[in-house]
């Protein structure tokens, strides 16, 4: 039975995930709560209570094991399988998405474009002939797909999104400015780049003011 | 003095903004913590818990005012400012940012935009000129900026992002898939969709093996 981890801790996963790819690479075998905790802006303590959610990796006043919490890290995330993702979009955010250098290396693989522009359906992008959207709820039936990646304009997403998880696509990635609603157990991450400048401008403002 | 209120909790706050407006857009005066975590996915204890720091806006079982909790996170975020903004890059992605509908309504404005490759500068984007990023140091020194957004082949993002902390600019929101350095008290923001979707990958792979 899967433990049940609270999804801010779970959001953390691909951080860590990361940084301990990169002390890997280093040649780090060992790290601490408190090394960790500095690189990743969060308390050390902290730290030790996300990783004890997957069991005992460190031991005490030794640290973690660099590589075998990457290991467990890199199942528990799932990113030891492949996963089919198609970007629906394909205007000048969906090409960037679509040539975004890194997916395939971490077990993305790009397996289908979609747009509803007649000048761009059937075109070369990125190595993939763009398909008609109108031909992804038939697609969807021959070929499962992990995460749908929507960049269209905000007005289609939740059709969109609709048609997807009509078709068993579970994780949504949406790039449009618009909310989608979903049912219960389909994952939705939600990029806006409205929210992280608001989430920077606070501290701005308690700058300015101090 | 200003209070210190966790990141954690800083970056839930545009969460809050954006469904209070939406509340307020439909007329709703007063909103139950029970409400706002279904709402946002988390648990009524921790919203009442998240607000608290910023002092007592509901009554007890009576639940929050949407406008005056609407009007005090638009103060706390700074979103009652205007905030000047420059993208650098201007390829495929930088022009998708450039061009995001929202920015305006929500104080940012997109003051200038750069980019290196001699076929852009001088052209005009989303009513914009496209400035030669040399030119970016100078720039600075005349009219002061509050936020870059970098949209850079990854391998320039460290020069970028230097240049401008260098000038004073204290906010950055990186869109490469590089990591930047920055002196304590710049705030960077990354947007990587890898991680996100790596966040996902998680809850798909609990399924499949539940």
């Amino acid at each position: 039975m899967p433990i049940e981890i609270p999804d801010v801790v779970v959001d953390r996963l691909p951080l860590y995930y990361r940084l301990l790819s990169r002390l890997d690479a280093e040649g780090r075998a060992v790290v601490s709560s408190q090394e960790l905790g500095e690189e990743l802006g969060v308390t050390p303590a902290q730290i030790r209570k996300d990783l004890s959610y997957f069991g005992r990796f460190g031991k005490q006043g030794r640290g973690y094991s660099v590589s075998r919490l990457q290991e467990e890290l890199k199942a528990i995330l799932g990113l030891d399988g492949r996963w089919k993702v198609i970007v629906i979009g394909i205007g000048r955010l969906g090409r960037a998405i679509a040539s975004y250098p890194g997916f395939e290396g971490q077990g993305f693989d790009v397996i289908a474009l979609y747009d509803a522009a007649p000048n761009l359906i059937g075109t070369e992008i990125e190595g993939q002939r763009v398909r008609d959207v109108t031909a992804l709820e038939d697609d969807l039936k021959k070929t499962a797909v992990d995460i749908g990646v929507v960049a269209v304009p905000g007005e289609f997403a939740q059709d969109v999104v609709d048609t997807l998880v009509d078709a068993g696509v579970n994780a949504i990635l949406n790039y449009t400015p618009n909310r989608v609603q979903t049912p219960p157990g389909v994952e939705v991450r939600h990029i806006n780049p409205v929210l992280f400048l608001q989430s920077m401008t606070y501290h701005l403002r308690q700058r300015r003011s101090s």
